[in-house]
């Protein structure tokens, strides 16, 4: 079972590195595996320790994707790191050992401290269309334009009917994501 | 934005009524729309009362639509009823005002106690793609052929990517609906 979160890392500077990622448990362990080369993946190595911010609200997803990457920041208690603010409840994360893999290597990690923050409100399905439209951006050179028009369509369908504030404003930005593709790939086409 | 959660209500005789809804905040009220004639309606008429679980566990979704009502309870704390013991975090809600309305009446109700049980584990999109298909699967009248399966064929992509245990037994009680509701229309067409 995959989870998708955003994973917190301290940089080299001090700064954190903001990562959307998919989470996997493993026997109490939790494994992540980014990609090489990466700033989260170079963090993990240097620090031993990584973040687990478990989110709704869809804009940081979005804002990763599009070049938004500076959302409020509080430090953690157990590591040395910062966590998002907006996080439902978060994870911190001691590195237990480490598989490597030439694309992808596999991070297991000792959770040393969670907590919950804000109550989990259900479901809206405007959210999980806001995330599966932020997965389809991040894979746009690898689709058709029919196969994401058709798609956008689909998803466009919850967003219209149960979206609130942050899932628009989190839709629009990947939208425009699209549209300047477009725009450069028609203006690659003509030249 | 509209959240889908399980609304329980107390019936008559005492047990518990289990159903998947939609649910809107509006100035601090929470407002449910239940279809006429309904028991969560009848319920809510009756007993001016009703308990919001914000649940993970798909199959409660899934199970609510295909004939699986028999989920965990335990008392809830400031109102008279039930809630699951799944749920993530739980509001009990006491009516405030009520739209009556030939199809769906509105439903505005004063939150009067909010818990948080269990951590929200970031999102599962295997979880959404089970949400959408329980949506699917109480349209299936309303619906072509090939509109459904060209939907289910996306939503399984999700599932083979990311779902756990809960997700395919979730998965797996929709797709017999789905069976049992072609072969049904199958044999209407020969006869």
């Amino acid at each position: 079972m995959i989870q998708e979160i955003i994973v917190t890392t301290q940089n080299e500077d001090g700064s954190t590195h903001i990562a959307p990622m998919g989470i996997r448990e493993e026997n109490g362990l939790i494994m992540i595996a980014p990609f090489k080369p990466s700033a989260t993946l170079e963090n993990i190595q240097r620090n031993k320790s990584a973040v687990v911010n478990c989110i709704d609200d869809v804009r940081i997803f979005a804002g990763c994707i599009t070049g938004r990457k500076d959302w409020s920041l509080v430090p953690t208690e157990k590591i040395t790191g910062q966590r998002l603010t907006a996080a439902l409840s978060h994870i911190e994360l001691e590195l237990d050992s480490f598989e490597d893999d030439g694309l992808r290597p596999q991070c297991y990690f000792k959770p040393v401290f969670e907590v919950t923050h804000f109550a989990f409100k259900g479901f809206n399905r405007a959210q999980s269309a806001v995330l599966e439209a932020a997965i389809l951006v991040s894979r746009l050179s690898m689709l058709s334009e029919e196969k994401i028009s058709q798609e956008l369509e689909y998803l466009m369908i919850a967003i219209d009917k149960t979206a609130g504030e942050n899932e628009k404003i989190a839709w629009q930005w990947l939208m425009e994501k699209i549209e300047n593709y477009r725009q450069h790939k028609k203006e690659s086409e003509i030249a």
